[in-house]
């Protein structure tokens, strides 16, 4: 049923601006279901929060009310209220006394089950874009114009040396290049520091084979989609270019080849000290925000055997091995089967190595086309552009469900590929492949926002793991490594000329002991991981991915990362959050929580 | 009145596919009005040709059906019929044996008063977008897989050497570029040679303060539009970085610093031989077509004076001009009175330089602003974007009328103009500026199709004229040159350290001539202008601009220019064409003129 006037969503709405504008803590929670949620990205809570339940909703609605003074909130006239199952949705917009943002309602029984509020612009500080964009020419005449050019050089020579960035961001790969394309768009001076010497070369660098694993309409950055000729699954040095030239035409202030040395925090003073060294040159930096974006999949996880020492063979982590090439003929044991390990086992394979993949634990396996289909097809693909369903949109909608539920949504999904794909998950399990679909069966992506691991998409390996030519051990420890071998648990012995690790990476706080120090990382705790208490994802319950985009324990510190689609769509509100502290507006925060883990 | 379904304008349609479809010209022919137009690019005529009168469009259509065998025609479902002043008007959908495409039509007193026909896609050739896009990821696994980047650089050691172009494309300024992209799309291999070092050098190396006359709603190129916070007049060094970046993303085989250095044709092989300079090494290349987009703006016309042996301080084309920097204090004169001289005169006047502009004949004046407001922004501005005329749909809206009639659209637009700014030209004339709008007052952009110059639109110089800021001497001829200044006609004396002739550029068969031959040059002609038999448009009328996007005299040889609004809507009909001769499709030309100028 389509209703663009549904007037008892209407009413709940017009209640629900009532309460907000009239602050009104108990009539705002009052119009909420028992099992309820207000997700909140940074309109209402300067954080990213979920309150669950009236009586969190009640609590933070009275703390956070009298400061964000709520002026409106409103069925956007733009879009249409649906109505299915009992579940009537309405897209909002919203207005605060700083800001503007949009928001997303589900009303089930009268009441409200979800509702999502974002902070997508600053009163006084939009973005120059459409009609606020930049006249470009200055008309008339001024003896002391300076060019485009010259004011883009002028800026590049100073911030830095004579002026100060608001913003460092550590870690120029897609997430920090997103960042810093809003705050460019935002006014916030920021510099961008990476150890690599080009932009893109944090792709570039990966192994030979890697195309992107997500499709092509969840990849788009900020700005600048990808054209409607750009491959589904993008080749990495394609990714690396387009990277490069974002880069370029954002007009980032981006230093390549920089690594940082050092960083430290002067409360008093609200800014830090971070000493980098620039292609050589030392420089001193004074920020009042440091941003560590190195990624997720930034610090490498080797794990520590008996004998590596000993073994007279290559090791890599992954995020180290350059590709096939130089393997052909060699024997390569390759330690882990998630995405990694299975892009270069096949890649090793092609190569006409001898390659073995050692399972340590179970994997959960989706086809990529069975993915696309089933579960990201509706938000993210051809048909959803042709449906009015912009990223954008699609982000908006995504984000609308919250975490505590999500996993709902996701299970009859998997249901439906399992027996979709039954026949390839026999095969697999027939060459002794260890399958899982996660610990409550809610699949992949829930697997990616509790631990970021344990998955892959298949794009061809399973079919050589299935038919043998990538030789399978699976549910063994490894003893060992002798001086040409790895020695499993049961005494299996593998033959190495080279072993990869492909064991993943560490939480993002280590980043900060390594640059700041342990305390400061320990202060601030795990990054990642919603507290599901599943695997790898340990309690308790956060109901947000922890420290990612928000303000941690740390004054001035925070992490950004994640793939494309999070790097896109959450530097939206790290920026705005950054944008806040810049600009003097008031950012009292709701919800912010001490660490429960050290990483 | 809007109206969805126009039943007379459907049925003139029906009528008009029956006619078609049966290959009957006679029937075709009286469906039009006595004054019609039947506007062609490139879907029935092989050409860009506009059909005036029932007896052209009977000629054109009993010659050219039977090879075109049109399939279909119809009105756009998914576009509304509109009348107005009783015109009624519609979109089109057609498909022909070979293509498809899209069309419009007016209709008035129930018969057809413009049509326009558009090739949008060759059938089996249709470009990878959207639905069509590429993989990326090889799915599956394949010992001999080459990645992406091992393609692309293998294609572009190749080409050129192991493997020929099929088109070589002269001039990698934004028309060899969008010209590049569409062709890559398509699948034609192809060469863009250009002598600066780096893509984008064309605008970089102009003068300093020059930015975009054109707003960014009209300057889109193919497939990457600019992003919504590109300025509304983009600084040329800006234009300069996203060309780069769009030959480099787009994947364009682009060979910098390299200079052609002649080109012959070998008729029976319909092959050409072209030596070019790459970068110090000769390399010799034989594509099947060649063309010249060494841009409308890319031969300098530098009049000859005597004296200019004697004098004893510099001279320079406008093209060479690096900017005022150098001419601090010193006396500058500038011959010329069109948008290249008022922009150099306004910058050197901003740096302290003492500059008299010589005005030799009357110039068009046009504020940006007026202009904007006037004539561009019902088709390209924020406003049309927001009520979804996407720069595509102007395009199509912009060619829909014939250029036989398009200056009467025009005249009451730059009426209403001279009204609105009376004060503004009053002033300009009492500071003794020699004003025109055009031999019949139809204005800038008919000046444009016409000669391409004769006009300045006004970002502020003009107030520096109007004030004496910038000493003016119009209506006089140059006597000659003296070894210290420039003397006019009625003996005046303008003494000079610099003189800039921003004197315009020929036409671009004068490049034929330099690479080819003079007698190639010749066969083919002027370019540009459509013979309207006003100030340097001398007829007879062809209704289309000579030998541009289409085929000329000379077989194999193509001219491709003018600003990025044309650069980028007819590069998809030259493209079209090329790849349908690549392709082995008839391609029986319609309305191929003998030249009637040389130059």
């Amino acid at each position: 049923m389509l209703d663009t006037t549904h007037p008892h969503l209407a009413a709940l709405v017009a209640d629900l601006e009532r309460a907000l504008i009239a602050q009104d803590a108990d009539a705002v929670a009052a119009l909420f279901a028992t099992d309820s949620y207000w997700r909140d990205l940074a309109a209402f809570t300067w954080n990213l929060n979920t309150c669950e339940g009236a009586a969190q909703i009640r609590a933070m609605a009275a703390a956070q009310l009298p400061q964000i003074a709520p002026k409106a909130l409103t069925l956007d006239p733009a879009e249409t209220v649906t109505e299915a199952d009992g579940v009537a949705e309405g897209w909002l917009v919203l207005e605060t006394a700083a800001g503007r943002g949009v928001g997303h309602i589900r009303m089930k029984d009268g009441r409200i089950w979800t509702l999502l509020t974002t902070l997508h612009e600053l009163k006084g500080h939009e973005e120059p874009r459409k009609l606020r964009r930049p006249m470009g020419a200055e008309h008339g005449h001024d003896p002391n114009r300076k060019t485009w050019k010259e004011k883009q050089e002028e800026e590049a020579r100073r911030l830095g040396y004579e002026d100060q960035p608001y913003v460092l961001v550590i870690g120029g790969g897609q997430g920090g290049i997103a960042l810093g394309a809003r705050l460019r768009q935002l006014g916030v001076p920021t510099i961008i520091v990476d150890k690599h010497e080009r932009p893109g070369d944090q792709w570039r660098k990966r192994y030979k084979s890697l195309c992107l694993h997500d499709p092509v309409w969840y990849d788009h950055l900020p700005y600048i989609p990808f054209p409607d000729n750009w491959p589904v699954f993008a080749p990495k040095d394609k990714v690396g270019d387009w990277l490069e030239m974002y880069t370029k035409v954002m007009e980032l202030n981006y230093w390549s080849s920089t690594t940082a040395k050092s960083a430290q925090y002067d409360e008093a003073k609200g800014e830090w000290t971070v000493i980098v060294d620039r292609n050589g040159e030392e420089v001193t930096l004074h920020p009042k925000q440091l941003v560590l974006a190195t990624g997720m999949s930034g610090k490498a996880n080797v794990p520590v055997i008996p004998g590596q020492d000993v073994f007279q063979g290559e090791q890599q982590h992954s995020s180290q091995h350059p590709g096939p090439d130089a393997y052909k003929g060699k024997k390569v044991v390759v330690i882990g089967a998630n995405n990694s390990a299975h892009d270069i086992c096949a890649a090793l394979w092609e190569q006409g190595a001898d390659v073995t993949m050692v399972q340590r634990s179970s994997t959960h396996i989706v086809k990529s086309d069975s993915l696309m289909e089933v579960c990201l097809g509706g938000l993210y693909s051809e048909q959803a552009v042709a449906n009015g369903i912009t990223h954008d949109k699609a982000d908006m909608i995504f984000a609308s469900v919250p975490y505590k539920i999500m996993a709902g949504f996701h299970v009859p999904q998997y249901d439906e590929i399992r027996r979709r794909d039954a026949g390839f998950y026999a095969a697999l399990e027939k060459a002794g492949f260890l399958l899982d679909f996660g610990d409550d069966d809610s699949g992949l992506f829930m697997k990616y926002l509790r631990r970021g691991s344990g998955y892959y998409i298949d794009v061809g390996a399973c079919d050589l793991v299935i038919d043998g030519s990538i030789k399978l051990q699976s549910g063994k420890g490894i003893s060992h490594l002798s001086e040409t071998a790895v020695v499993l648990d049961d005494g299996t012995e593998l033959p190495a000329d080279l072993v990869v690790y492909a064991t993943g990476y560490g939480s993002m706080n280590g980043w900060a002991a390594d640059l700041i120090s342990p305390e400061v990382a320990d202060k601030v705790g795990k990054c990642w991981g919603l507290g599901s208490d599943t695997t790898k994802d340990p309690g308790p319950w956060e109901g947000e991915q922890r420290n990612m985009w928000k303000p941690t324990m740390q004054p001035g510190l925070w992490f950004h990362g994640g793939n494309l689609h999070q790097s896109r769509h959450y530097s939206r509100y790290l920026a705005l959050q950054l944008k806040a502290r810049q600009a003097g507006i008031e950012t009292q925060v709701w919800g912010l929580h001490p660490p429960h883990h050290l990483s």
